[in-house]
């Protein structure tokens, strides 16, 4: 990771100041000195220690970054949650893109954290979804995981998701599901993991026919999830996904469900309110 | 723009399938064809037309993407805004990323409309900032204008903001606000527009005396604002800035002020509804 | 895989040309045509088209490649696998490059298939291991399925792979090994895979007790291997590695072992003898 | 060089694991040190000094790495190479990476020097060839110097070699071969060596006329070897090339040649057997 | 910069050496040391000390240099301006990729001395154009203020420049220019300067019109320039253009011009004589 | 050199419009075509068609460019060495790059073919030196060539050139001359050609019994040139070096050199006035 965050932070930079910062070259005398502390304005779940660093000692190697707080941890609005000691020019410089990294990324570790809070003491997990912002998905992912949230898979590469549009390629080329699934799996390494998402409860047995991992259950009502659930007996792991938001997470999780995804624990996120306070 | 579209899509097809869409090319015939619709489950402005295309296109240069809409153009929910007819696992394989892309410029166009609904009549231009998201500045800025907006600088290297921190440096090195400013003009290109951003009614002054192209009022109340507005009286263009969204704005705008300012057009960003639906 | 594909053999001709291929240039007419034949040397399996097209079509769109095999197929010492027609300094330029890249992945395929012949009638795989070339990871998996074997994990990013060398870490820390797989199984995402080593027949009930996905009986003799999979009984696939080669592989299979992992299949390749004759 | 290894090994440890090595991050606490051991598990001549540092050390900059040997450095069986101490998460990351670049350096260096030493006494030179794994042809050359051997041009910019392939293009067009070579010297920069190939011994004339640098008799018996060596009589350096192997090569050597050039040097190479011992 | 710069030397050291400095490395032992002088043989003013540094410093970290002078520092011939001690192996590889950048960077700050003096006492500034070396138009453009000369805008993508090009494009497409430049301000951002090239007197008022920022006086007599700075009449900045040489610019200066832009600065220039003298 | 054409013409495209041509693309109708003429205003020789080509063509592939003159054609001033066709937006967008490049390179050609014209009648060469502009080292080759002139080795890796501060660097070390050389022959690759810089008459003899394959004589006389080539005798070929310039070539000619090498050629070019008028 720490390659990943340093290619990504340096394209941000360069991205924000092609050929530097004016306004701090020209204004601010080089030998200025500046005290800076990132205060929370709201609370919530911090994520993104490493971006945080790398955004101020690229800039400046020479910039002395004091952490208060550490991914994964809670903070109360107000709290200071570090400090950046050094040349004003190079503060100023790296603000903006130190906060707009985590500001995204502490966001998107809150909002997980609201989801696992509210389905506490079910056997259920809060997963994440492929609707990450092109470009940020490895450090969306962990701000997901620093807001006590899991993983999905994270590429179309790593594990196997046969997903409606799939299923509508299969039957418009005259394929049958359970026979395609076993072949597919025949294919693949055998470290792959399959799962496949169905729209109805009679959709289940062709796919447990097969012998799939995991099986999502797209759009359930929540009797029917519950059904499912039943239906499948452990056979396979269950994913909910469809309709989840922080007022309807608790009774989904409450029907026995293993997984539940949240596409908006990234697609849809407030930046939360960080600043950076001149001491 | 079109080859950093192409290198900013192609990217997020590598970071989504670092070797291959195991699932469709394991699953779906090679031969299999597949037409999808592109459709929006809720109102809005598009933007995105080239990201829309250049997903499908770097996939498989062979598949027809048919578009019905156009950069900047609104949409009811429910409607047809998209047509791509091919290979079943070119477009399963770059569906994600197609909507992970316009689901967020379509996002930042439509919030730009309401915005600039919301203030129409007067002399106001609602524009962006730098709170955008890192690697997608550029296309977010693109959205920002097909909504309706205006951008404002696009990044540290080709306009002078100076700001809050700038000051409490220049300050804390014993260094005069007015003076500096003048010799700040005296050094950077004389294409180069100068902001300065004040806190207070009584900092006007000091600014204005150094002969500075925008005001921005930061955080001022309806009042103080006007007050603003009047004081400079023309001698420099006046940005309004916090506490600015869409309840707030119209009369923000009735202030008088030539812009205004609104981080939260790129930094709190709900994934528009648009899903592509298999024919 | 065409974007990588595109990418390595370009780095590849710009490797073995920095500034031109100054014998062609200087010496053969830019309008002098020529034809010639990629012929087998020697019997074998051929993996590869995309790279071999590739090499002459980025040195010179306008060159025919005509295909008479494709990935995967057998040939017998003697055939003709392709034709390329066109200039003739494109050819001789590109010729090398093409070369280096299909001996090596039609070796892997052709020494891949002698081991899935030696163990037909088997239930057993033959699977590749991460013993790759830096660089030409990809394009040897991909010549490994095109000889009728199967793919591990990929990476160390996609599956779990639990090694002598972990364990021995572990035990140095004073971690209990079913502890610590049953909290590994608990922080990964749902669709991980684990698999993880033994060295003997009584290290298994720990693992197996854990939970995993397959056990992998390291450099076991065949008797023991024999009682691995017996007193597993199903209840993990099991993989067997160490001492394969074309020999042993046979017996190997016969213990009745799900996959037989080969680190030969790609860290010891000798180039299959394939020449480009001008007609 | 050291910035070509650092992208080289750079890249490989990406192609490893691009979202990181989730067995040795989820499994070994950050705190566990180890201690592993660098031992050749056969007798070989060492390359790669450079590659197994920076693999460990890319990955961690803190860890230790300590050499008992050198590029170019014969060892025994059961000898310890090198030693590392330090995190155990970061030594278990690189470990593949460094052998894989290891094992195939030293393989050709330990391959090398069979055949330096099967020629102990003649004059002549083991070179390689263009015969190189895609992307590793520096460190592939560099591993051929450490076995005692030589390089020959490195590329198709920097010599020139006029092949068959070369000299049916110039037939098919009608060109005469000594011309063609003379006018071929005029256009070159002086700094150029210019090495033709020829098939039998009545091609000698026609290119010694043009005053060629090296000429190479390809697949030449040894009597004919012989009768090409004595024709020539010192008027260019002779290479001989083609059914070179180590019960052939002594011979050839004894025929005067001045080079022998090797494709299998790097084109075919069984990774040399060093593992990674935990202490 | 910091990035940039060693990105530029960085790739110019490659460029020069893409598999080492086969003299060096093998003509001189790894240990022998050396201490160079960079000496000026020719007076002018120093622009380079970053790429200077950089070029030593990639070669080999370790290298010693000291520097006498700074960008924007007047030498005379004779003069020491750095001395570089360390590894002769090192110094020698980055000797010629030194000298080349601060040949080129100190010729361009020397050149725009001259122009600067020559105006001496009047108002106008000296500035560069978009006519600069591909790839190095910031070390170029920091090259001219080291000079005492402005920059102007850095890219088309920050300033607009109206030519006349384009107003021949807009005369044939039948608009009108001050409407066009009206609407153009409309559409840009409130930090966008604008500048408009006219060539004759009575292009001037509709121009004018628009409102513009800065008017171009193209190739303009002496008498017109004069004219056209009475007649804009400090509505808008005056630049001068064309036929600018270090015998015209003080008289073109002496017009009452704000502005005299360049092109020869760095399109035309004649490297420095700066040498590296062993001691 | 096509991949290398493209890649840098499309970096120095994006460096002159990092975030679009906002000028064109604001102020143009992007339906307004254009047609322009590439006219020379004085005389020359041109290098650089496909640099001309490339910068509109990977602006906007649709762009029709017709090519009157060919690489190392003369040209009278006034005469139209190209015509475009096509978007006004893309031709404007551009413009200047295309003028960056050929106005550069073809300087470079025309120098190179007066040296060339000044030495007709001699066997000497005009050669090029390692003193080229960063980056552009193969296009300012391929312009010396297209001006009638040869090249020097192209970088420190392909050839051997022993320079006055090697042979400081030996004697500081304690190393003689000869010996050095011959062992230096002993190492390198039997296509490397070896030159040796010497800076007196009685250093030759040294550096001959070595067996260098080509002596520079550094800043001689005329008369110790005609001594120095009558003592070498056509034992290694000849370079003359220093003080070169179109006043005293034909006399350093006319002293039986091979080969007369001239910085000037690269490194103090006055960019050639071609200019693009709209037609």
């Amino acid at each position: 990771m720490h390659a990943h965050i340093t290619a990504l932070v340096s394209a941000a930079l360069a991205e924000d100041a092609p050929w530097g910062d004016i306004t701090s070259e020209n204004l601010v005398p080089a030998s200025a000195g500046l005290s800076a502390q990132l205060v929370a304005r709201e609370p919530g779940v911090f994520s993104g220690v490493d971006l945080l660093r790398t955004a101020f000692e690229l800039v400046d190697p020479s910039l002395e970054v004091e952490l208060y707080t550490e991914d994964g941890a809670r903070f109360a609005a107000g709290e200071t949650l570090a400090a950046i000691h050094g040349s004003a020019r190079a503060i100023l410089r790296a603000e903006r893109i130190a906060l707009n990294f985590v500001q995204r990324t502490s966001a998107i570790a809150t909002t997980t954290s609201r989801y696992v809070d509210a389905i506490a003491g079910t056997k259920a997990r809060i997963v994440d979804t492929r609707k990450t912002t092109p470009g940020l998905r490895l450090i969306e992912r962990q701000a997901v995981r620093n807001g006590g949230g899991f993983n999905h898979r994270t590429t179309l590469s790593d594990a196997v998701m046969v997903k409606d549009n799939h299923l509508a390629s299969l039957l418009a080329a005259g394929i049958g599901v359970t026979e395609a699934l076993i072949q597919l799996r025949q294919k693949l390494p055998h470290t792959t993991h399959i799962e496949v998402e169905v729209d109805r409860l009679d959709q289940i047995d062709a796919v447990l026919e097969a012998g799939v991992d995991t099986i999502m259950l797209d759009n359930f009502s929540l009797a029917d999830l519950e059904k499912g659930v039943a239906h499948i007996g452990g056979r396979a792991l269950v994913e909910a996904s469809g309709g989840v938001n922080l007022d309807t997470v608790a009774a989904i999780a409450a029907t026995g469900v293993d997984i539940i995804s949240v596409g908006a624990l990234t697609h849809s996120i407030k930046a939360l309110d960080l600043g950076l306070d001149v001491v």
